[in-house]
């Protein structure tokens, strides 16, 4: 039941002024002001009411008539990896091997001696010169960090003297099946590794310590909230790195609505499904009651099951990760438990199957309100559309795969398999909701590249002309619920986060364009001037 | 916080299912199937998932692939004078005199004699002749009911000899001032009185019983269900009207979710002020938390207080019905006492006055979250549109009255001032939400006369092509939400009721048409299949 107006008259901690706020709440749509107490939304409407709530103690910011979104979420990405990246030297786009070695020794200086340095990214194809480099000028830079650095495509590394000390390669190393020790005239190696050889050096660097990855995670949730990011759906984790996360939780330290799918591993599934679905842990930072399968590859690599071959493969229909009996074993298991199941599924194979699976587990144990999830969900043949809505399961995508994909996805595919490929309108349509994401560090952390692929279909060029099968574009008001108040549907939250609504988390962020009105080619130059996460500032521009 | 999907499992009391159900929850806007229990929504989805809460005392619906929405609710009617009309014998659209007199001896039938039956609506231009009938024949056909039958326009009406003798009417009646008594050659009255004689014999006809009244009442709530509402906002009602809808609701007889604005009169709003806001009373049919105030007239007759003169009357500007001090004070005493104060207003002065005497009022006394709301706001000065918002005030306005009044509106205001007429999409713009309504009985009860005005600007014969002044047109979701989310808001209940979403009241209504994708000229030959109140049956075709 609504309080009367005077009970409301308590003063607020924060008031959020002349802006223009996308509540995403119907009830109040559009509205220039709200109010904050305790790190819940308490009030929104005009700036003279909000004003009222002004007490001794009330900080007030305004907005100077920016737009005000809810705090975004990403509804598939990997933590863990981003964390991972965040501590790897970015070498892309690097332009020659003197400034790899740059970026490296910049690196070194903040780095104790003795403690690897990693790197991604290096292309000498980009160099003028298309030979392989070799370890003379790094070692010589870096005599006392063990250095590895990936090829961008992950098939070659390079590694300085430092580091092939550690791992014990010398002329008489021997190269493994499958992988290649590139050597000078002597036999000597140059520091390239190929394929199997990676392993090689890449055995020996040290796994991060907890108090390392903790630091790591604090970074990439520093980056999220950069980009406007208050919360994640994080797509697998261990059980060592879930105790961290609610250790971190516990000492106030994520600073993250981290939604967790708890990776594949039966020990781990047994003792998380012991415990129970747990939501909201530590003042509303961490969810625990979800699992993540795998049910095919990628299309990048053909490994995404298809029901017919590959168009640019004619003997490949791909692969499938797990036996689709462990999918429906699991999803049993999840639906006595209370869990979610979220699985990975990119071909129409794939998709198929892991429908199959969980109509099957579902005929077994029926049970309302299980928003199982099909991750991904990207190539989808016409029969299988309508089946997520009938059979209550959540289609999470991530339309910058669209964008980052529509180059090369119709050789894969050819024409006719494309009208049910990133299909966001037609299963729309059908009465699903569309949590939104990036997959990062698959993709860029920024979410607005996929709100921008969501209403547009276009690459950050504006490319192709009117967008890729436009049909299945989203409005502008899905593409913004895509990345707020569905996520916070298919997390089982919507009643505490995803909107501006009195009674939710006040998690917010303050954009220097309105983009729901500027051209679509605007929005890709959108900067996050702030977010808020419950209230307090975690990200000023 | 959610609760875990297996403590959902509670079998259902009701589960309507096969439905295309637009749930106006834009966490979930388009299901299949939801679930009902204790009254209110529990699940929204599939139908299987909804099959699966089936227990063996769950009752269920199938819609048969049907459309449904939430109940709708009318935000600005009168309850009072709909009950009263419905006790008149309707005589609109007869054709003889025959005619009028056989349906007031249908009504005979069923009235107990020597009680009074009251008719609206003859015109004896449409019976062939002009001249006033005369009561003889509707006399000898009710020798023992006094009837009083008024004509369409209400300045004359026509009694027969009981009523006349409970009037004690005869030769020797003199007139009064202002009105005639229509006389035979012999000077004895016919039974027709024009206007100011009218009192003569309708001054007579009882007020009716409590028990009347609540009989009368229980039809009004009929009629409204329906047509597919649950709920309406009382434009006005005395403190006798208010005792006795709450005393239906305690005796479970009201069946509506009755929000209620108090008449402005003194004693009552000292005595509901007094108990403070009240809501959701009765297991939610009653709410006592605001007052209804009137700034100006109308403007069929020119009462509407206008900036400039009517066009079409140079020296008029119409009418204030309250002294602009007077709102200012009951707006400050309603701050206080936690009412919201609703005040018609229909010119572009009466609107800039209720606006003036508001801000001059929470000056005073600054509150967030007062709802105070405008009835009518027809015709807005530009100046005023975005004032709503600014102040935080709800224009409540009744899409009907544009299709009603485009005819003639022109002629009263001139060209300009019709751009801020009914001017729904600049108010949307501005940050407000929108009630609906009709204000029936000046208009129909059935709220799709006002959607479809909303979405059409068109009358039911869809001129004028492409809608009047089509830039002020509402899209189908946001008329939707004019008839549900939105008076909910506007009547502080928009966490309990105006969308299918799981805790809120299972108010809901089956349609034969989809309304949301029907040519809007369909919108109109809609039929309301049932309506459902609180998860129970309340209407059926």
């Amino acid at each position: 039941m609504a309080q009367p107006a005077t009970a409301q008259q308590t003063p607020a901690d924060l008031i959020v002024t002349n802006a223009r706020v996308y509540t995403v709440d119907d009830s109040r749509p559009l509205v220039e002001a709200f109010a904050v107490r305790n790190g819940r939304i308490v009030f929104t409407g005009s700036a003279r009411e909000a004003a009222s709530l002004k007490g001794a103690n009330t900080k007030v910011v305004d907005a100077g008539g920016r737009t005000i979104i809810p705090g975004m979420v990403d509804g598939h990405a990997h933590f863990n990896n981003l964390a991972k990246k965040l501590r790897s030297v970015d070498l892309v786009g690097t332009r020659s091997y003197d400034e790899v070695i740059a970026r490296v020794v910049e690196r070194a200086k903040t780095t104790p001696k003795g403690q690897w340095i990693i790197g991604r990214g290096w292309d000498q194809n980009a160099w003028g010169s298309t030979a392989f480099p070799t370890h003379d000028a790094l070692t010589a830079a870096l005599p006392d960090h063990p250095v590895l650095l990936e090829r961008i495509d992950g098939h070659a590394q390079l590694a300085n003297m430092a580091a092939m000390k550690v791992a014990g390669l010398t002329a008489a190393t021997k190269e493994p099946s499958g992988g290649k020790i590139v050597r000078d005239a002597k036999g000597v190696p140059t520091g390239v590794l190929v394929d199997n050889a990676e392993g090689i050096v890449s055995s020996k660097v040290p796994t991060p310590s907890i108090q390392e990855w903790r630091a790591m995670h604090k970074d990439a949730v520093k980056l999220m909230h950069r980009w406007g990011l208050v919360g994640m759906h994080d797509a697998g984790a261990s059980r060592e790195m879930i105790e961290l996360y609610e250790d971190m939780a516990k000492q106030k330290e994520l600073d993250l609505r981290l939604y967790i799918m708890i990776s594949d591993n039966a020990a781990a599934l047994t003792h998380y499904f012991g415990m129970g679905p747990r939501s909201a842990l530590y003042d509303g930072q961490v969810w625990v009651r979800a699992v993540k399968l795998y049910a095919d590859g990628a299309m990048g690599s053909r490994g995404a099951a298809l029901l017919e071959p590959y168009s640019d493969d004619a003997n490949n229909t791909g692969l499938l990760l797990s036996a689709p009996a462990h999918i429906q074993e699991v999803a049993e298991a999840g639906l006595k438990a209370g869990f979610q199941i979220n699985t990975h599924a990119i071909g129409d194979r794939g998709n198929r199957v892991v429908l199959d699976a969980y109509e099957k587990a579902l005929d077994k144990t029926p049970m309302a309100n299980h928003r199982f999830r099909v991750e991904h969900a990207q190539i989808l043949h016409q029969d299988d559309i309508p089946r997520f809505a009938q059979l209550g399961v959540i289609p999470s995508m991530q339309a910058s795969h669209q964008t980052s994909d529509m180059y090369w996805i119709g050789k894969r595919l050819g024409p006719t398999r494309l009208y049910g490929a990133y299909a966001w309108q037609s299963l729309l349509q059908t009465g699903v909701v569309i949590p939104n994401g990036s997959d990062f560090p698959v993709e860029e952390v920024n979410p607005l590249i996929s709100f921008h692929a969501s209403i547009a279909r276009q690459d950050a060029r504006d490319w192709p002309m009117g967008g890729w099968f436009p049909a299945e574009r989203m409005s502008r008001e899905d593409a913004l619920r895509s990345m707020t108040l569905w996520p916070a549907y298919a997390g089982f939250q919507e009643q505490e986060m995803g909107s501006i609504t009195p009674g939710k988390y006040a998690d917010f962020v303050i954009l220097d364009q309105d983009i729901m009105k500027v051209p679509a080619e605007m929005v890709l130059r959108t900067s996050v001037l702030a977010t808020y996460l419950g209230g307090r500032l975690v990200y000023a521009k």
